[in-house]
């Protein structure tokens, strides 16, 4: 195993790139799906199973690890691999996020971000240099620049304001994080859905410079159709030799979309989150376990799928144990919907490699439109 | 693999015995215990998790599984085995203890129980009769005998009425279960605390006949030195050669005790529930994951467990996710819960087999009361 961190493309199709990225705690096969692990577990999961499903990294959530249990305990507990018995690649977010998306009372300066927990309501700062600090304290083997995120919808000045600090800390983030081989440190381009300020912003970012370079600001409700509308030019502006990391995406055709337009990351919370309230994702779209129409049926979700789920159990077991509240419902379902996801990706990284991802996405547009199959 | 259903002591010590009983699913070594699946799931656990355990058979609860998902559609399915995907043996109870313990308004008769369902209060009947025909639809293993177990206090004139009455239900039951090779009945044992009653009620099930004998109408809340009072003497009323099984029990102390007079089988709610609560029970007693004293603990729940909580996992990550409402928290608790439990059946087993139950139970009772780990 390398001990560094290194990115290697192997194969383009259009766009689409298809490679490994390189790092002392495994291989990251790429176009890649993180599953996402806020609290220190992949909910309902355990860290083998979701291993089994095909994932080669995860994430996790600063902004929750740093309330609960807390960045200093995780390090003196070994770090957040070991403690959430995880041995391969972890990729952490900066917390800026969340900051923003969850916590109570805030305050934002040049300096930082001052926030009250959602947890107990006590008060903590985040800049770019503690949240490098406090990745560094999880252990993290992808480190996300600290940037902010401006509520839409706002001004183009407003945007242009934002991404211009964001620049300032990625800079800040850059010098704080200091030399730490086999480590990445991500940089993220923001700039809305204007052009030029994307490109602005991915040359300040290129000008610090980055092991990996993530396309911030998009997947927070501004519609596919807008993101689509980024990603056909915003992947151009950034370092051929990097990975981008498209953050928070996402549904099954928005992954499709975003690596034909040449992402080779993402990571989303929806395969887990959709499997504790019902909602299973197959290549025929999505399917509500608790429907009635399932009940009775003695089919697997998707008969072609290789998962627990589907192997193991009919429609009206999963629809009964969802009405009954229990937790294998979460639990089977989580699993059927990670799969899927990197089944996904892997069809994506062979049809690059075979240079037949037109072909590839043609199909998995058919089997889509289909929709789910015929009741009993 | 036997296509009977067939009983056979290999061993004693003392009262204790350990043997196998042979059905077309699969042996049952015993003395076993058996995980409960109330609504077709352990919770919080996958069956081969269950089954990893060590468990060889697990059981099922009538009372829930025919208002949901309903016997009938159970059947249709292929069967409780296939819906749950659990092959080996399952026992289902006869519904009756449910019915007393969580339903709403109830009216007793000779012919039965009419009640209002804790789902949606719909009404049902459930007879000596109609038992037989919901547990022939489940397809369990070894169905139990519809009876009556009167609340407590209750005086011995009342116990006396209510177990004649389980009497004749026994009978009924005998008699509606019909012929069903492979297929075992057992007769349940009622009498409360009263020898003479106990002797009666086991006098009259065995003019009848059956595949097992339970001993109903304990773990109620007489307290564990009432129950081992009956257990010195009950289960010598009842036929050497067929399984005794002791309903709702138990913790690992009682579990012993029951095994030490000459109990076969066992069930409990126990080891789940306490698991998703954030109890774990391990040799030296009961672990309590909430406490604050863990939360630092960088050692497992018990460093002998090989259980996936006890090799992969520290106490404080153990605190940590059921601090923070996470699932995993309730899936490794239970697991190692259950692999305790099934360990100490191991155990039970193997130091009959050898002669050395006594020194198996003075080990477990010294280890027990050193107490949990000093704190760290």
């Amino acid at each position: 195993m390398s001990d560094k961190f290194q990115f290697s493309v192997s194969a383009t199709d259009g766009r689409a790139r298809t490679g490994v990225i390189q790092t002392p705690r495994g291989e990251i096969r790429t176009p890649a799906f993180m599953p996402v692990g806020t609290a220190a577990t992949v909910k309902a999961m355990m860290p083998e199973s979701v291993r089994a499903t095909g994932a080669d990294i995860l994430l996790g959530n600063t902004y929750h690890l740093m309330l609960r249990p807390g960045a200093e305990r995780v390090a003196r507990l070994g770090g957040l691999h070991k403690f959430m018995n995880w041995e391969r690649p972890i990729l952490t977010d900066s917390g800026g996020f969340q900051v923003m998306s969850l916590s109570g009372l805030r305050k934002l300066t040049e300096e930082g971000v001052t926030f009250a927990s959602h947890v107990d309501g006590s008060k903590h700062f985040l800049s770019p240099e503690t949240s490098m600090e406090i990745q560094r304290l999880l252990g993290s083997d992808i480190v996300m620049c600290f940037d902010e995120c401006p509520a839409l919808p706002a001004t183009d000045e407003e945007v242009a304001k934002s991404m211009r600090m964001s620049m300032r800390w990625a800079q800040r983030s850059r010098d704080a994080f200091g030399d730490r081989p086999g480590h990445a440190l991500f940089g993220i381009m923001q700039g809305g859905v204007t052009p030029e300020l994307r490109e602005e912003s991915a040359e300040a970012l290129k000008s610090i410079g980055f092991e990996g370079y993530a396309i911030g600001g998009l997947a927070v409700g501004e519609g596919q159709e807008a993101m689509f509308g980024v990603l056909d030019y915003a992947p151009g502006f950034l370092p051929e030799d990097k990975p981008r990391y498209l953050m928070g995406v996402g549904k099954p055709d928005d992954i499709v979309g975003a690596v034909v337009r040449g992402v080779d990351m993402m990571d989303c919370v929806l395969p887990s989150r959709s499997g504790r309230t019902g909602q299973a994702w197959t290549r025929r779209g999505q399917v509500n376990i608790k429907n009635a129409r399932h009940a009775d049926d003695t089919r697997p979700l998707d008969e072609q799928c290789t998962c627990p789920a589907c192997t193991g159990y009919s429609r009206a077991y999963l629809h009964h144990v969802f009405r009954s509240g229990e937790m294998i419902s979460g639990m089977l379902l989580t699993w059927h919907n990670l799969h899927y996801f990197q089944e996904l990706m892997a069809g994506l990284r062979g049809a690059i490699a075979a240079g037949r991802l037109s072909d590839f996405v043609a199909e998995f547009e058919a089997q889509r439109a289909q929709g789910d199959i015929e009741p009993l």
